[in-house]
């Protein structure tokens, strides 16, 4: 196939493809026994994400169950302030846990020259995956590069771990405005680099996570949000024009119009709260939509999962839509429901 | 003064009052020495709450210091719950918590008939407090009462306490609707008893929060938000027509319009992430207002509690509003700050 035809690709570009492609965030995962054997193998997350076999390996696992329409390169969004010099530590039974940051000289100790020496091994995972897809005749499947969002990276670096209100970080947006601009700025500069290198390395679709976007008031939205994902769009216009761009601004809910029209992204990706009819009024017929089943309704199954469905496909018909979920799948989803939500998502 | 003068009353009839009558959600709380030397008193929360002249201490105790015009009775969203037979524990260090509740034997053995004597010293509270506004003076200020909404509650009622998912209620009620609408149905119907038991009581306004209607799908923000709201509100109508009620579906987002025309309700909560001018555009102008700083901007204070209140006043003047936070003030909060933030309210 001309990599030009690839469905995701032609649907960034404005085409209605139907039935529409497919791919689940998150889609390598603990959810797949064949993720759990891998990762088993690797130390920890990040020795995982830094390894470009099982990195690879892990990124083709669900494309060769499902045949998904997008592989999502497998790393995570802490890796940026891994790279900028934030150290990470492990704790028993939780995720990656960074040393909060939360002053000017942790800020001042970021350090951008650090990443692309770094990052290398997630390039040479971006070669392998390009490779192996090919290599294995996955040839309609286009390769997504991401990264977190600079205001959601900067929550875990300031807060040092997941939070339900996150405090600490909104305690430094309000408390001190300059310093945390300049964390936002550090982080919208390293970001822009990082998706370029992936772009180089052969990312076909970048995308960026924001999943935080949702708890902040609107004048931090503008400022927090979108001003910088409209710089980093700009400069990856100049980076890698070709390359579509999908920004997850979760929970966006009545900022999602302002979001895509002043950050100019291609698609923007829709949590479950939102209304795929409203969100079509909401970003107008030139912004591609993407989204948004509930990942509990996933895990459900049965009738959940086809309602779920059903309140999608028939509203985003006949114009340029990618089938997902509107948050991460869940570990505890049964894969026999990812196989029939691919079944009913590819009969239209 | 004529009780149907208090500021709070007027503007919840529709009268734009100038400055704005201004309460705080969770204003009887931790952030108060006095709070917290009436809290170590009491066992635990639960016997704060069902013990009347502390009750009524607490609910006082944030308008002696800054004349609120509302006083919020002081309670729970888990006192229903409890009233229902549900049992309630309490970990060391956290709060209450209750043993989950995830099957039918466990949803019907609930016990509407033990509500009225459970709630009984709720009651007692609310006449304490409208007895002792008069007393010590307050007759501008008016008294709310208060529950969860059927939602919001249910989240707890399975969950057993907080969560950031709500990943097992979510899946009950996409496994097994038929169940969980059972569940909603009987919290409905008992959060009527006891919110028509309060204004019978004295309670001049009625409350519902639904902190957690905003992490679900439009099916089911329709079918467990608005809904069981709206039957609230027909309810209530004929209970205790002249009470006016306040919904508070927070995080509704993009949902907002069609919670408030659907239920009816006279006013609305408005979180922080609504900009207050695209609020009044989307409830129109016959709903009242009521929000939304955010409470982390009353934590930071100087210029950013200026700020987060120049981006209500103005917008809000000429409707019927009343200010508020976007959320409950958090324990951190300097009472020099809640101060300030009565003065730049009060000034207009």
């Amino acid at each position: 196939m001309d990599p030009m035809n690839k469905p995701l690709l032609r649907v960034l570009r404005g085409e209605p493809v139907w039935p529409p492609p497919i791919w689940l965030m998150r889609q390598a995962g603990r959810y797949l026994p064949e993720y759990r054997a891998i990762r088993a193998q690797a130390a920890d997350f990040i020795a995982l994400c830094t390894n470009p076999a099982l990195a690879c390996e892990v990124t083709l696992q669900p494309i060769r169950r499902f045949r998904f329409d997008a592989a999502i390169l497998f790393s995570d969004i802490l890796i940026l302030p891994w790279a900028l010099g934030q150290g990470l530590a492990y704790k028993e039974g939780e995720g990656p846990v960074l040393p909060p940051l939360r002053d000017a000289a942790g800020i001042a100790a970021l350090d951008p020259a650090r990443v692309a020496a770094a990052v290398a091994p997630v390039m040479q995972t971006v070669r392998l995956v390009r490779a192996g897809l090919e290599a294995e005749g996955f040839a309609a499947t286009t390769l997504i590069g991401f990264a977190g969002a600079p205001f959601t990276v900067a929550c875990y670096m300031v807060e040092g771990h997941g939070s339900r209100d996150f405090a600490a970080v909104r305690g430094l947006a309000y408390g001190d405005p300059a310093l945390f601009a300049r964390l936002i700025d550090t982080l919208t500069a390293a970001t822009v680099e990082y998706l370029a290198m992936q772009a180089d390395a052969g990312a076909e679709v970048l995308m960026l996570f924001d999943t935080w976007a949702g708890i902040l008031p609107p004048s931090q939205f503008r400022e927090y949000v979108i001003e910088p994902a409209a710089r980093i769009v700009r400069a990856l216009r100049v980076r890698c024009p070709d390359v579509p761009i999908i920004a997850f601004p979760r929970l966006a809910g009545l900022m999602l119009g302002e979001f895509v029209r002043a950050t100019g992204v291609d698609a923007v990706g829709v949590d479950a709260s939102t209304d795929m009819a409203v969100a079509a009024e909401i970003v107008g017929p030139s912004v591609v939509l993407q989204g948004n089943l509930d990942p509990l309704a996933l895990v459900a199954g049965g009738q959940a999962l086809e309602n779920g469905v059903r309140a999608i496909l028939p509203v985003m018909r006949g114009r340029p839509f990618v089938f997902n979920l509107g948050h991460g799948i869940v570990p505890q989803t049964p894969i026999e429901h990812v196989t029939r939500l691919t079944e009913l998502v590819r009969a239209g």
